[in-house]
């Protein structure tokens, strides 16, 4: 590096400097350590591998070492939750000793859910299988699925949400998000038996409700009616209720937090649905209405929708 | 650790162990070592330094030593798509020695396979270059287009899909879906200079069957109808086919396995099809109705759609 | 490995280098070291932790040691940015001393602007902050918002795109669109206070011009009318203009290099854009046509435009 550089960079500095002094909202400063976000995502390998066991590691898995393969992988989790939950916790008051106890709980309440967890997944692995006839094995669904793994990594989230814990549930479902396309805010309610497929572009709410054997398919929005109300909308129902056995077809929008989806409805294809529906209803959009050019456009194409649905339903 | 940690980490112990004899689904025990997910990614990307030869290695290729980077490429090819080959293969019966023999046979054949690949993809990298007045050079496609990158992994997976092999294809289209947000199921046959533009939530599904010179924009899916046959659909084909010099745009949806998109037909954004197209004909989503509210909307906005349609074929 | 397998290797090398010698368009040989991908993602982070110093390092940033901090990292990025921004020139032409002399300058003017920069993302932070009543806090946007991200990098690209530099924009845009779901090319221009919430599936072209606090959801496009004129169009504006406090919901798509959407205007969700609309207006897809079936469907399920403009506006 010659003179000019150094000079160069020298002023830069200080330019940059003063710069901090004058823009407070995006630096952290003498703060506490903050939460590594790559221990964040380790502990999510790690969850996955607790939950879904054998299916990750390099190795077999044996029946003879399962037990230490179990206490290896919660003395671990414990260290690390107990740590990076501390900190979270400490961002928003400054009692060392009581972020570490209430850390301390919250892990060791988190991680009892385990158990439960694994009967909530299983099913939704199941669901998986029934509703895609392209899924080979149970197996590949755990091992490849995009839905199955934004489902997971909620259902752990939501669990850390429930808790109290600051940040890091958004943390891990936005790491979901980035993996998968499928957007589901760790505050949001799932029943079991939840199937997405596909999953791309899937939006599911803060304030969302769904219920059991719910499908979803990709380009589907949970959202709110409008968002214009800001930070003063914090904490109000925005988000629709999906009651069970409904199925949500791909682009479908549901906005509002007053919208119910009753049991058994299904939703077409990229309808815009603002009310609710009553149970047992079929919801499509009607007459997609075509155009079509070209010499042969007047042999004709007719889209009746009937037909669509004898197919569809 | 203090010993109350102890305690509840060995209680809790206990508790998951219970739970995995009771969720046996998602548990892989005893069973054989299992695809390695990071060996695959490492194949991936040593299988797209060979198609692509001197792009995306650190160092420049010099013609001296271009015979020994592909020899010690193939090398290690070879050892690994072996290895991991005989592993999905022993996933699904127990005989070792013909599980290595057949995956010594869908290797070389698979490898064999690369030239006329590298041709494929050559004429795709064209396509995408005539195709968007946005890219600069072929170079820059192959180093940043999520489109390419799609359709490399896409069509090495289809090879090993049509040989046979387990598992592999779909882990590899689902790293590509998680890299691009495109999701093409390795079982889609797909024909010369295939053109994505921008790619995110784009779904090809397994029995699609697409022409040569296709342009697919995104968010399009190329989809069933209904799924809800679920598993009992297996191997029954679903997807539509689209014929040569098809373009269609973002946000369409194309639905059944007898929909047939005839050459050269142009589907409109957004369009919902769920029957068969004539050639040549150019399909639209009538009249986009739209409503206009505000003190300035009388000055009017008329859409007319031939006017749109001037500009667009 | 045995002695069929060397074999075949060697003449599958064989087929694979005269192969090489065919298809010239996907090859790179002799050429000058490549713009290597690892090193552009660590000159964004670091860039990342210049502008948002304390967030993303493994420690916590002290007074004491900022200047250090500062200048450490304003070295690295000097060297690695006047290495890439060389290499990526001369991949067009051959003066290597002109080379690293536009490249001296451009990385000196490119880090000069840091300041201004940071300004402009502290004021997007804002905007997401006031946007989204799920955000608990600023901090939380800057650790996990895709919208964040992808903005945060778009900013940097487009002054290397201002700058001249060839690739290395479109390298880093696509990185994140890969991360978030969100295409932005780096060649649009965007005002300050920008505010995008989920983002999975945006497209913003490369002549589009944005102006200042608009915010745009998931899935909308701002795009072209039509690209079949292919490399012919480079150059011409093809891509909207969308003037300040403009929102444009979910799924929309504006399209043309003509059409501008006035100030103030609001973009109902799913809405198809190809004309220009006066400020202040209000668009939206009129009547959702739906058709309900089902027992309960008599039950009426009427959606009024107006009481969704009610909530909406």
């Amino acid at each position: 590096m010659d003179n000019y550089d150094s000079y160069s960079i020298h002023k830069l500095t200080e330019a940059i400097l003063a710069n901090y002094e004058e823009e407070k909202l995006i630096i952290k400063i003498e703060s506490r350590d903050q939460i590594n976000s790559g221990v964040i995502r380790e502990i999510m390998e790690n969850l996955r591998s607790l939950i879904y066991p054998g299916f990750f590691g390099q190795k077999r898995l044996k029946r003879d070492s399962i037990e230490y393969f179990v206490g290896e992988l919660l003395e671990n989790l414990t260290y690390h939750l107990n740590k990076q939950i501390t900190r979270a916790v400490l961002n928003d008051q400054n009692d060392e000793s009581s972020a570490e106890r209430a850390a301390s709980r919250i892990t060791s309440v988190f991680l009892s859910q385990v158990p439960a967890l694994r009967g909530l997944l299983a099913a939704d692995v199941e669901a998986s299988h029934e509703g895609d006839p392209a899924a080979f094995s149970t197996d590949e669904i755990i091992w490849s699925y995009p839905g199955i793994y934004a489902i997971t990594i909620y259902r752990l989230a939501h669990e850390l949400y429930k808790l109290g814990v600051p940040r890091i549930p958004r943390m891990m479902t936005e790491f979901a998000h980035s993996h998968t396309g499928i957007d589901i805010n760790p505050g949001a309610t799932i029943g079991h038996h939840f199937f997405i497929d596909h999953g791309t572009g899937i939006v599911i709410g803060e304030t969302t409700v769904i219920g059991n054997f719910v499908k979803i398919y990709q380009g589907v929005t949970l959202g709110a009616m409008s968002t214009r109300g800001g930070q003063a909308l914090k904490g109000v129902k925005r988000h629709p209720t999906i009651e069970d056995h409904v199925t949500i077809y791909s682009g479908a929008s549901i906005l509002g937090g007053a919208t119910v989806i009753g049991e058994g409805v299904v939703i077409g294809s990229n309808a815009f649905i603002t009310k609710s529906v009553p149970e047992k209803t079929r919801v499509s959009v009607k007459d997609p209405e075509l155009q079509f050019k070209g010499d042969s456009a007047k042999r004709s194409v007719e889209f009746n929708q009937d037909e669509f649905w004898d197919y569809m339903i």
